[in-house]
């Protein structure tokens, strides 16, 4: 056990840019497409929601783009987070597989979630906006934009879900330390609120809805923006920084993954750690497996259907190039809210159509009996979502052991679970159960995407 | 704001050695006492609660004592841990001083109490014991304990004062989820648990009372120690890792504390930091402020009497002569758990009667005010305990503005907040106010200290 376990770099190796993925597609991506009029959507349609230079990043293609000195400097109070040997977990599977993992739950908020609120309300600063309008569930995106917005001295305005701001008031507490405004969704203070709560007053809310709220400030007030936690690609490629470290720390150990294991949502963290190792492939390098893991009841890529459709249930959005579920396939309820959406970013499902990457879906027992075995040998407690990814890692070190194979395997810890104890309650307590998305729902839910001409 | 924030060591920079004050006191300690002959108490007496190596450390004298390997393989998880510079708190303060923390809160347990379970679980288990007994409040110490007792795969049974076992179920579970079990104290599995719920079987329990039950549990089975996490000789040994790294962190940062700052409930994380300074001092040094920093409603040092007292209110303990507002004191209600005993560890006490410390008290709302100008300049939510020192830290670094002086401030950040937000949710509505101690209770409690010949 006295071998080294902890690869840190300082805090001037931090990445100067980022790592953007479309330069090497061997095929560009879909275009994105106006909701109205269906034909590619240019820059000025996402004016009213992103400032520019976010925009001119949802459509960069070019290899690297800089990470700005004040983004670095926010950075530099976390980052480069930890890349860990987990040979206490190692030793307690009694495999010949080397574990290793990226652990993004140092970051003030708890995941890897600033990697993208601080440059995102850096550019909007920049840009003279001094307001920021956003949604969340649980409430992991809406701490981290929270605390970008703490830094830079913005407003910040959080939609919340209704069901979560009642039953899960730590991570609103979270959210008010840092001086945002939370609002439990459908609200008063827009029309599709008041629309909703005319219907409804007992509405218990939805991420839809509460996107629909936040979308609408922003379109309807010039001095006011509105910012994504992830699924779109400015996002992912501000995430790339996990992985662009992550490649430096892995040469500190002498090591070199043979398996790149992420949870996936939206599409951000894994991403963030998987989008350098498939550009090293792409550039020439020898082709790794990367396994993206999501919830068996919201089985975005291994069951969803790659097609254009809509990012929120009120169809506001531009028509993104998908694997979706449909934009009103409502998942049945389970523990990792950071996974619990209908489509996966643009940029992962063009990567796993290419063959670059597999996918994998677990149910939730087991991904919460992997969490509790990661907490008793390397002592973090982790995020629902990220005990997905501590499945998967289990389960290929396990097929190493069966295997006699001495592999390395990397997987990203993406955040840690003070926030979701609960969770673990019911998990102790035996109420937590794996539960299936009702097939009759999926299928209409498909049927009901829209329809784009070829 | 481009210069260096974080000082980080490797893992072989984790010391050696822990730093026993003991050995560079100008007087040596006073003896502790039998509780039932009130003559000086030997190893023996000890036998049935702690192994050996720990009695021993309780009563060495050496300077520096050898950190075992096992030990150090396992702080390499989190240590060392960080030492930051907080430059936005100094920019949001304008003031010319500097200010720097350590920050543990990185450890898995989220505060530096690890940095005692780890080794007193290591050293149980070379005696040949599996298995532990503790108390604990709020959970800071508890969970420490648990995370211990699943690396070195040993039982451990934390009995957790009922209300807290009620009304704050995440920490509850985190010790949970490292394998530990609970047991809301008063208990039917104690004698002493029985004679209080047989008196009134609602009793919202305390700590003393959950001292005395798992004391007695370590006291009847031969094959059960019992653990403390603060107060004792060897627990203030264990912490001063803290102040080691510390010292090394600064040199790196080219810099030295004028004002080392902590707070202080046992004492445990104060001389943590602070007792490496004081031997700087003692052995040729110059002479440094040191100010522990406690609660103004529960005023060990400020207030307390320096005398014999026992640790528990149930009388069991041996008698240390400690700064005391004596074992029957009920502090009033407020939210730092964790600073809520009634005495000071006898060694932190002997520093203050030897004038080589300072001691500041502070009502919570000013400390809650300055732990949310924390977390929204630096990122991290403080734990209420932590805030009296993040309190002190301003105060200082504004004295140092209006003085036009540019000291130099090192605090301890013992840990974060993630489990305390309902204290921050009271804050901002308005509901935490400063609470007084009762004078005449504390005149009481004071006039109740057991006698001891001089």
């Amino acid at each position: 056990m006295s071998d080294q376990i902890k690869f840190l770099l300082d805090e001037d190796s931090i990445p100067k840019a980022w790592y953007n993925l479309a330069a090497d597609f061997p095929t560009p991506m879909p275009a994105v497409l106006h909701p109205g009029t269906k034909q590619p959507a240019g820059p000025a349609d996402f004016e009213p929601l992103f400032p520019m230079e976010l925009i001119l990043q949802e459509v960069a293609t070019e290899r690297y783009i800089e990470i700005p000195d004040p983004v670095r400097d926010v950075f530099k109070l976390w980052r480069p987070s930890p890349l860990m040997r987990a040979r206490r977990l190692e030793q307690a599977l009694d495999t010949p597989a080397k574990i290793y993992y990226k652990y993004e739950g140092v970051s003030p908020a708890g995941s890897h979630k600033p990697n993208t609120a601080i440059p995102q309300a850096w550019y909007n600063k920049q840009a003279g906006i001094k307001k920021l309008t956003t949604e969340t569930g649980a409430g992991q995106w809406g701490a981290s934009l929270a605390f970008a917005g703490s830094l830079f001295d913005m407003d910040i305005t959080v939609f919340q879900v209704r069901v979560s701001y009642d039953q899960k008031p730590y991570r609103r507490a979270l959210m008010e330390t840092y001086g945002a405004r939370c609002v439990a969704s459908p609200s008063n203070e827009t029309e599709c609120g008041r629309a909703i709560l005319a219907k409804n007053p007992n509405s218990p809310g939805s991420l839809g809805m509460a996107i629909s709220e936040a979308v609408e400030i922003a379109v309807k007030n010039p001095d006011v923006k509105y910012a994504l936690g992830s699924v779109l690609n400015h996002v992912m490629l501000h995430q790339t920084i996990i992985g662009e470290e992550a490649i430096k720390q892995m040469e500190m150990a002498g090591d070199d993954p043979d398996v790149v294991i992420a949870c996936a949502g939206g599409g951000s963290n894994f991403a963030g750690l998987a989008f350098p190792f498939i550009g090293l492939h792409l550039r020439g390098g020898r082709k790794r497996r990367i396994v993206a893991v999501e919830p068996a009841a919201c089985p975005t890529l291994t069951r969803g259907k790659y097609a254009y459709d809509f990012g929120d249930t009120a169809q506001m959005t531009p028509l993104m190039k998908m694997h979706t579920l449909g934009a009103s396939f409502m998942p049945p309820g389970f523990h990792a809210g950071g996974l619990r959406y209908h489509g996966m970013g643009p940029m992962v499902s063009h990567a796993y159509e290419l063959g670059l990457i597999e996918a994998k879906s677990y149910h939730q027992v087991k991904c919460f009996e992997a969490g509790v075995q990661f907490a008793r040998t390397e002592g973090i407690v982790p995020a629902p979502e990220s005990t997905h990814a501590v499945r998967c890692a289990i389960d290929e070190a396990l097929r190493c052991k069966a295997e006699g194979k001495s592999e390395t395997i990397l997987f990203n810890l993406s955040g840690h679970g003070h926030f979701d104890m609960q969770s673990y309650i019911n998990y102790f307590e035996g109420k937590l159960v794996d539960q299936d998305y009702d097939e009759a729902e999926l299928a209409a839910s498909l049927a009901a995407l829209p329809e784009v001409a070829a």
